[in-house]
């Protein structure tokens, strides 16, 4: 038996006797993570089982429309008693939100996540890089518990699977992705209405400020390497939020002369944010530690309190330039 | 047994026999027609027939990749035998290429199609409008054949569908979309290299094309109505081509408000284009009918010769207005 089906194989049979379960993933949860959680949660609930959803933070206004997101509570209850925990899409128990380091020692503490990057931690997990999302995980875990699928979890876990592969595109796309996406639209889902929810969502002002990041690109390198830019006079000229930036560097990534893509965002109270995308064989991971932060091969960034747009690109640039040279991307 | 069923028996009966077949689809071809026809010619060169691949005109160079291109001929041999014609997502037979038209009385001439507007022509037609894709439909032949479908058919066939479906977002998507993907898939193909041919293609001057045309987005009613434009002047400063605007119209369709995006195209020689895109209940194809074009519910379109973009808007906006208010759309 491979050591991923043995994990899933303890997951049902300690799940299956708990009464009491919270649910939980990262701090500002894509949809992969919070359509796994609040799938998850209304498998579970299906099953008879009482479950707290918790997060840290409110849900970006890109998925407040999933079903179950106002079941969510940032407040644990008094006493937090649970028989389990499970931890959802989350690669290092520091992003699961502060109220939850005072649950460490419940037992079982689950941990279901495909990242490769995956930090250990909770005593019984099942890690699996090679799904392309968590939502494929949970699918998978609902069928071992012989759970009823409801259309909502349905919604979510196809919800969880389109934002994590880009709606099939990414490498992470499998045969396996393939065949659940065809069972959950079974069960009654309609590619159509998650794809309109996730991708159909653009207001006006967002679209306003996709043109003004546009008129900001940068070549470098022989068209290796594009940079884009935010800033907050941006914002504020268009009327656009912060998460509206979300798939903005996927522009300067789809060029077909671009190995590495930059997005540089000023934030607010002198942040800088840094998005990196890598296509191929680049590996971005390695430059965003340099400069402290961290993430995937292709896709990486890191933050600088108190610096510049200018001061970031003056920084990166070279450095990105000599390893690009060197073949040490 | 259902109509459809029949027919694709009654063209897996007629094809087995032929030796000498032409492959054609409709001028200007998409990534589903044209993955289609070369699918569909190299599934019958590997039965061991000899294929002939027609098409009027060069490919664009968004599709030119595909393998068996390079087999596409723009003239028929002489004489121009053939045992068998293989239309493929063409609703219009006078969309095939003017040399077809010579060849009408060839028996058998099939029509492969999923186009709910089509227009009857051929002898044995298999037509489908509840699939995704032509795509889609090449596969169950190949099946129903009892074809091997090589690397090449189905790098071809998954491209087709992806393609149609914009990666399994739109209506047409269903769980036997899926499943045929996930079947290609198991035959070699990887999901991100048709991706990245298909969506990580652009220049950079398509990419400051698709600046330049989000600079002209303008509003009607409340926000239901989009408009976008591009004129040869924007061609001309960023150096894209008339095939860069592919999915322009997809900006405005995105906007949550919008119930129709209108992108108007200034051409060369005094030609304007109008597509539209209309979403849910909204019915684009009567409007364009009223201006002479045609097209689906969802999508339709027409051209203008000696007019402007201006002109096009005049006349366009009122009675977009007039049919939106009155539900007639």
């Amino acid at each position: 038996m491979k050591k991923s089906d043995e994990s899933l194989g303890r997951i049902v049979a300690e799940l299956k006797g708990k009464k009491n379960v919270l649910v939980a993933t990262h701090v500002f949860p894509d949809g992969d993570a919070l359509g796994s959680q609040l799938a998850m949660g209304n498998i579970l609930e299906g099953m008879g089982k009482k479950v707290f959803y918790y997060s840290e933070e409110r849900i970006s206004h890109l998925y407040d429309y999933m079903p179950g997101c106002e079941k969510l509570e940032s407040r644990l209850p008094k006493p937090a008693v649970f028989d389990a925990i499970i931890s959802l899409d989350c690669g290092d128990c520091f992003r699961l939100g502060e109220a939850l380091e005072d649950l460490r020692e419940i037992h079982p503490f689950v941990v279901i996540d495909h990242h490769s990057g995956h930090k250990e931690f909770g005593d019984l997990r099942w890690i699996d890089p090679n799904r392309s999302s968590t939502g494929e995980m949970v699918y998978e875990l609902a069928v071992a518990l012989g759970a009823d699928i409801s259309y909502e979890a349905a919604f979510c876990l196809f919800t969880a699977i389109v934002a994590d592969t880009g709606s099939f595109k990414y490498d992470c796309t499998t045969a396996s992705t393939f065949r659940v996406a065809g069972e959950l639209v079974d069960l009654g889902v309609k590619p159509y209405d998650v794809a309109r929810k996730l991708f159909d969502n653009y207001t006006t002002g967002r679209l306003r400020l996709l043109e003004a990041v546009l008129g900001t690109l940068e070549m470098h390198a022989d068209g290796q390497i594009a940079i884009i830019t935010v800033t907050q006079e941006m914002f504020a000229r268009t009327g656009a939020k912060r998460d509206d930036t979300e798939d903005f560097i996927n522009y300067p990534r789809a060029l077909n002369t671009v190995k590495v893509a930059i997005f540089i965002k000023e934030g607010i109270d002198g942040w800088i944010g840094v998005s990196m995308r890598a296509k191929g064989e680049c590996d971005v991971a390695q430059l965003a530690m340099t400069f402290g932060g961290g993430g995937h091969r292709n896709a990486a960034g890191y933050r600088l309190q108190g610096s510049t747009i200018a001061a970031v690109r003056t920084a990166l640039l070279p450095e990105l330039l000599r390893r690009l040279a060197a073949k040490g991307l």
